[in-house]
């Protein structure tokens, strides 16, 4: 009972971020001034292309959005939403903060899962559960043609996927499965946006 | 028969496709000024791009252009023909764009099969028919540096390719495999050059 | 004996052809100005990316540097080198360039051997062997957004793997496994550093 109330959560919380990851890709497209399928196309890309990426590197063939059929349509309203939406950005930019750093959460701890269930070693979970919650983002800028914004991000984003990944495998030993993954899903969610407020930022040797 | 001249007329089509990407991609390369390395890379990555996507995407391993020793012959040639026709631009230009689009139409329907044999959705086929014919082109344009074409066509691209699957699908209980793949692919084909004489474009948001 | 000096002498000169690649990752990200996550992800993927292209193309899953940990230590280390080295790069620029030739020899062979395991054509070989040894400094670019350097290089750089490749072909009937890897990676080796002295260049069209 208390099971699939967590478990119906966790899939809302994943739509959600599917939602917020294909957003923020139609922005991004907007002010490159794509048409209408270019729209489409980098909101595909931003919203799957991490899940996508670690699919391909452990060798989860059909990749996941190909055996959910769901994940198209939450994309495909995502991209009309956020045309009809455009014109009210500011509070609308907060909103949509708040739901990428809960998909950066969740995706990141669903990357950490898939690691382990492929026996792979924590240093190589905590990568794969990073590459999933942020290379969808990556994708994006580089069919954009820019400087992935991971990389130069005035406040700290990826580096909060491997707090949460560190925080995982630390408190694994004295938790169950779905306490661990919401506790972690939560870590990167408040360091994000924490460190969004207080524009915490890493240090450029 | 009639089947064996239909399968070795989709060969020849899927051969004049291979190479009219490959040289699409010599064209592009050469405007970047690259050396002749650079020009083979860029034309292997055009024609072999899409294909190469679509197959570690549903874990058809090795990919397609391993197992098929022609495609590296067929790309080689391309890009040598590309290299001493570069004088006569200008009625080759009308060449590449018929070959262009007769790739774009044959690269769908194979990308459409491979998605039914993997048992993938209708939707989810469409997406990987497009991807197959259009990523090649996103990957060269990564690959020189600048947004890919098919987010800035002035006339529609990739959108041609979206029609030929619904199309396919929306044909598919009335027809048999052979006239069903030929009808697809030659609505692709016929889209992409009225679009291209009648400069038809989607809307920018 | 000899086999296993052998295979300890290889593998010591995979790590340190892992660590110069991540190093030369690591300098073209100071140049970017990116920050300390930064730097990690692009020597990560400098050092990786080629060997990951090749294992997902024959479907060799979960990729390399997910079954062997040291990867991501030696990567780890070598960034922590390169940034307290930084000050002194001339002299380690040379010391450098020797190590990247001598990973461009290795990684070839590697990628030929996996190429040969996997039952390809010597064509399709020679390429995955040129991928295996060049596609994470292509990688690196698009990352960097900058015309991947080997597209651009002032002296021939993946050309020499391929030499290479046609060499281990031409001497495999008359040689046996070991002494054929040391001489084709030898060959890679000593083409590219007297490229790199001579100032070698291909023609550009």
């Amino acid at each position: 009972m208390l099971f699939d109330s967590i478990s119906s959560l966790s899939h809302i919380i994943e739509i959600l971020g599917t939602a917020a990851f294909a957003i923020s890709g139609v922005f991004a497209a907007m002010e490159k001034k794509l048409d209408i399928f270019g729209l489409l196309v980098i909101a595909f890309v931003t919203a799957i292309g991490g899940g996508t990426i670690r699919d391909i590197l452990i060798g989860a063939t059909p990749v996941a959005w190909m055996r959910d059929t769901s994940t198209l349509t939450v994309i495909s309203v995502s991209v009309i939403a956020a045309i009809l939406l455009k014109g009210k950005s500011e509070n609308f930019q907060r909103t949509l903060i708040f739901f990428d750093a809960l998909g950066l959460g969740l995706f990141t701890v669903i990357g950490l899962r898939k690691g382990i269930a492929a026996h792979l070693s924590p240093g190589v979970c905590i990568v794969l559960g990073t590459i999933t919650a942020c290379f969808g983002g990556v994708l994006r800028d580089v069919l954009l043609n820019r400087v992935p914004v991971i990389f130069q991000k005035e406040v700290i984003y990826a580096t909060t996927c491997i707090i949460g990944g560190i925080g995982y495998f630390l408190l694994r030993p004295v938790l169950t499965d779905a306490p661990l993954d919401i506790i972690s899903a939560l870590l990167v969610f408040s360091v994000r946006m924490i460190a969004y407020k207080k524009k915490w930022r890493l240090p450029v040797v």
